[in-house]
């Protein structure tokens, strides 16, 4: 995610813009899971038609929450690979290998 | 994000889960983003006191919104690459920086 | 809202409709928030120069979030009346009131 | 809800009390929601074997949402029952009576 980070963050430098505050970017995450609740509820409640435009749309959706994610982070100084990794070895539980 | 998402579906494959079904899957995003709304009410509403703390927790929360996309996303066959810096790009309209 | 929740079952019965599952009301009311999200992000970061048009758009953002709301209650038998008088309750500590 | 809206607006008023801005009310919705989402993911995923237990807590959660909601309406001149009736009356067309 790093990448993604410093993309976000030097084109907001660049163009001397600031970060929302962390309410808004809440009600921007709150929007952006609307929309993608939205996607959700249109087609996995009866038999999806259209697979392939979903799978596009539901692309955009998880982007557009991600972005808003990352604006977060970079105001916070919060490193997402380090966030992702912490959440997937807690499910994981790591000695859930510990006999292999 | 290709070796977070291997990361969890090779577990899910180990242990022979199933991921939850789309709505099952929004629920808990919608659960997890409540989380993150707490924190962010509780700690910006007035100064935030115990900035580290909040870091930590922020950090946390994000975390566990991002695994339950990966898991979306590992069900629908989505690159979350892909759909991150397509968000990054539209946002960043490319031609802003044809003058450079 | 005993009122308001019978307009809404009487309807349903008549067109020998279903209310939608538990999940599916979920991600509505997801997505309804998600609307009232936008609205409030829209408006009320910068100071807002269209009161009027704002307040027409809460209400019907309110209404949707309400309807749904009436919707899950009533496949539940859930008398909202008696959840909201609760939930006032329990801000209002009842003792409050003990030295007047 | 003239009853509802009267009952908070009369203890904030008492007590002193400023309501919340808009962005407060609406991460706190969110966060409300969220644990609705957390319920209904938790009981309706498989099949729920405590329903009373379920309904209980399903009416705390949704007072709590209309609580929130009460106190936007509040602080925006908003007449609930209005909303409520316009959002009813869309979805029901009122001419879907017309043959009757």
């Amino acid at each position: 995610m790093k990448k993604y980070q410093k993309q976000v963050d030097d084109w907001f430098q660049k163009q001397g813009w600031q970060y929302w505050d962390p309410l808004e970017i809440l009600a921007r995450l709150t929007e952006e899971v609307g929309e993608f609740a939205r996607l959700i509820n249109d087609r996995f409640g009866a038999k999806d038609k259209k697979p392939e435009e979903t799978k596009q749309k539901a692309e955009e959706e998880i982007g557009d929450i991600i972005f808003t994610i990352i604006c977060f982070a970079n105001t916070h100084d919060i490193d997402l690979d380090q966030a992702i990794q912490a959440s997937i070895d807690k499910v994981i539980e790591r000695d859930a290998d510990r006999f292999d």
